[in-house]
């Protein structure tokens, strides 16, 4: 999927809403339990009722990966339902993959040719042949770990460079001249909006993948202040909140009603986009 | 398995060798592909032709991921093979995960409850949240990259922090202190020999990793000079140059016959073990 495919999809959606799917056996309603593939089930059903409402998906790989082949298989179904049955979501694996260059390559086979997906999340560690091997596929996305949302983004990623920068930062920098602002998103958690600037000041064009925001939207008017640029650039990824809102018979149409709540706040700001 | 385990593995084999399978159906010999998982039969032929001369074996998911759910069912057949016939052999899966905690905890789900893997390497840039789910396993090791082999380690691992260290030895500073030299070691390149030194001053007792020599064995001198410790200390992988040293139906007694010469010279290295 292109950049202005992409952002064709915000316009006409009115959203800029990524669901996240990190969907697990012991969280699943129990008439889900019954069928021979429940995360699939599950991630259909929730699919089915928001497609509409969102513009990328994303599957976190270690949630399929843990059932090991049984659940990988239920990846790949889950992947390729949303590739043939709605080609506009841009389908993001979350699998925070990133090797030397000949492996970094099996894993672009793995999420670009083996399976149908658009974009997948990389760890920088490793530097420039960990990911340029993704980047060789037309049309698909390397989505880079910058500042991440969790606790341990203190122990390194805020660290103080010797030329002043924050590790962050520097991979930010680095990292842009990698590839463009068509093919390489940025991860950046919604718990730091306030640091959305200094990333707006190194990287003004990308899309910035943000997780880290509840159904409740309540950094995502903060998000938007730092964050948006003159093509949306921003996708805001939310999982708990929307798939597990109801364990009940009634969970789809209770995910769709809090997808719903974010995508009418995610119009609101959309009117400043041009 | 424990450090004392590992160590006594060591002594008794005269080998700190980690035979690497990196295995590629479009490197394996004409007659395997046959086989109704070749991937998994190549393994097994390599290993029943190495298992004494080696103490540790590490597969790279990568390499059976690229193939779907098949390749995820041939890793998981290596794994459980090399765990119920060479129970003696450290399993370490160069998976090179991590994620925010509770999803790395579903990796460690992966690899140390669904599969029968001692060890999983894992990088550091999302912190000591990303880290800590591993450690919560009796016996089990997570291998954090340090300093990696690839040119791109200049890009971030190499760059120089305000206090005058370098990240890897940030890196290795802070994350020493999540667990002990029982459950974690480091994965240190070969070809930076001479960075050994310094690593050693950080963390004297952890078991290190270290990819990227060839069978030749060149720069085993030089590793063993400044890494060894006196629980050995080293653990050093070699792939390519053991599996893929041979094409034909000779190809595991060929691979036997590299693993054995690079076995010679540890065992000469060891005796400068206490």
């Amino acid at each position: 999927m292109t950049r202005e495919q992409l952002f064709e999809q915000i316009q006409k959606k009115q959203s800029f809403l990524c669901l996240g799917l990190d969907t697990e056996m012991s969280r699943l309603p129990d008439h889900i339990l019954d069928e021979e593939f429940p995360l699939f089930a599950f991630n259909r059903a929730v699919l089915d009722a928001t497609h509409d409402l969102i513009i990328a998906c994303k599957p976190n790989v270690a949630f399929y990966e843990c059932l090991g082949t049984d659940g990988w298989k239920q990846f790949e179904l889950t992947v390729n339902y949303i590739k043939h049955k709605y080609p506009d979501i841009l389908i993001i694996a979350d699998a925070k993959r990133g090797d030397i260059g000949n492996t970094s390559k099996k894993y672009a086979e793995t999420f670009f040719r083996h399976l149908p997906c658009d974009a997948v999340t990389v760890a920088p560690y490793m530097g420039s042949d960990s990911v340029l091997p993704f980047l060789e596929y037309p049309d698909k996305w390397v989505v880079l770990l910058a500042l991440t949302s969790n606790l341990g983004a203190d122990d390194f990623q805020m660290t103080a460079m010797d030329n002043g920068e924050r590790l962050f930062e520097t991979v930010l920098r680095k990292s842009s001249g990698w590839g463009n602002p068509g093919n390489m998103m940025y991860v950046v958690g919604a718990t730091r909006a306030s640091m959305l600037k200094k990333v707006r000041e190194l990287v003004p064009d990308h899309f910035l993948l943000i997780p880290g925001i509840g159904a409740q939207g309540g950094d995502l008017s903060e998000v938007a202040k730092y964050g948006l640029n003159n093509q949306c650039g921003l996708i805001v990824n939310s999982s708990r909140a929307i798939i597990y809102a109801d364990s009940s018979a009634r969970f789809a149409l209770v995910a769709r009603e809090k997808a719903r709540e974010v995508q009418i706040e995610m119009a609101e700001i959309l009117k400043s986009v041009r």
